[in-house]
């Protein structure tokens, strides 16, 4: 299934008195299975998983993972078997999500998983594939989840010739991208598709979950792992952080107004965290004259899991 | 909010061994408020009720209803206030759907009604929205529902311009379009639309509710209301119903079976029916070497509610 035939919508949100103007990039209009940028990484595993001639697909994630979902429909459209090491949240509870439920339609196989034992938890799971007689393909490559960074990292730098592409039939130049920052694959895509432009946008991650300098080092380890050392210029702010999957009214906020305002769903987990940490740098670092891209990453089901 | 500025993904989902190519046009991905039919329909009204210098919006619509999310979110954007007259279902039950939970949380004023005295309600309503100061735009007209036929009918009357350069591009003539039929305003437009085209697909409604000589007289007051009378060739199957929200086993599976598949999102009220008719037409017709264009006319909100 090639998605990616046409650029996702891209086009001017708001312009404030001081000159800023917010573009936004509708990654979650991609059209296949909800789209967002694991829609792309998705893809990447997959292709990946074929040229290594495996045939059961490992994944590892919570109820609310985008990217277990994009997989559990990637799989189940071509007939390939998936496993998903689901762990519990940090306070133990299994919530019902929409992710959660659509890949189980999707036919996954879901195993629980403690986080304290995740190496552990692959081993089982890559045992049992393959006393099944499958070939497993585990997307983070080994035990340590260190594997294989290389293979998403391509999503988004390869999607950044698509942002270059449209900047340039705007007729305009981003100054700076705002993403949510999780696992920091989409940020390194940037990054690393940017390394060769002559014109690179501060590319900002909000982090939604992991401190400054644990974010750093992944997204420093995924950039190394694709394009090999550089001198990329990672922006992180870690202040918008309230837990994975957790957040608070302000947030919750932040979902209702953007929607009713602008007809965009945002999410909890992800895409709030950032939009929202982008309305309050702006206007505490004073921003003028700029042009913003947002990056919406994704997630319609969390979207809906907030209204449930 | 102009979400109309780039055409909404076309491409060939699924090709079969009797030549048949079934291409799908997401409309559901208009970026604009989950998109669908009535995010073009919606802004017709909404345009039409400024030419005619009113203040507060006026909508008939069950929580279902995708028309009534759309001018939900429209009318939360612009600060306009928007009154929407709910009728329960036909066993007097309001079932919990999102579409009715986003128009609350957009501050849509509801108020119930009976079906059986629809006139009446609504002249209640412009006589509450009058008493306090406004001035109501009723989006059917009049307490009949037949005073305002020609706008709805402008959105695909437009879309088929849309279409029709798709087309064009792919280097397809599309022989069938197919699509859910409600109310017939889509398909009406979509007559109008290509009555001044050399080349006409056939354009087949499978109706959601209606009986076929009802939708049939829906159809025509729709496209004489907006393009006068003309010799159009209205295709109806009404075997596909099974009451306005109500479906059964074969109407889920299909939902669940195109999201597997294709990644796609389909719902029980409309869109699933018509994909569902299309294909046992297809099969009991025997439909050969044909390329039929399915139009997703939308409703994410309720692909959602059948997975709560």
């Amino acid at each position: 299934m090639n998605f990616t035939f046409a650029p996702t919508p891209l086009y001017l949100l708001h312009s404030d008195a001081n000159g800023n103007r917010i573009y936004i990039k509708r990654e979650d209009l991609l059209p296949y299975s909800f789209g967002g940028n694991k829609a792309r990484i998705g893809h990447e595993y997959l292709e990946d998983m074929k040229r290594q001639g495996c045939d059961h697909m490992l994944a590892y994630g919570n109820a609310r993972s985008n990217l277990c979902r994009v997989l559990a429909n990637l799989c189940a459209g071509e007939g390939i078997p998936l496993t998903i090491l689901r762990p519990a949240d940090d306070d133990g509870q299994q919530r019902k999500a929409f992710n959660g439920q659509l890949c189980e339609s999707f036919g996954a196989r879901i195993l629980p998983c403690l986080k304290t034992g995740v190496a552990e938890s692959v081993d089982h799971a890559m045992d049992i594939i393959r006393s099944e007689g499958g070939k497993p393909y585990y997307i983070y490559g080994d035990r340590t989840g260190q594997g294989n960074r290389a293979v998403p990292v391509a999503a988004y730098a390869k999607a950044w010739a698509e942002i270059e592409a449209q900047q340039a039939q705007l007729g305009v130049r981003f100054d700076k991208i705002v993403l949510a920052l999780g696992t920091g694959m989409t940020q390194a895509g940037l990054l690393c598709g940017m390394r060769q432009s002559a014109h690179r946008p501060q590319v900002l991650g909000i982090s939604i979950a992991r401190d400054e300098a644990a974010a750093r080092r992944h997204i420093s380890a995924y950039t190394e792992a694709y394009a090999g050392p550089g001198r990329d210029d990672i922006c992180i702010c870690d202040r918008f952080r309230s837990g994975y999957g957790q957040y608070d009214e302000e947030i919750l906020h932040c979902i209702r107004d953007t929607m009713a305002r602008c007809g965009i769903p945002l999410d909890g987990t992800y895409t709030a965290k950032a939009f929202y940490g982008m309305k309050v740098l702006m206007d505490e670092e004073n921003w003028r004259g700029q042009n913003i891209l947002f990056l919406h990453t994704g997630g319609t089901p969390l979207f809906f899991d907030s209204y449930r």
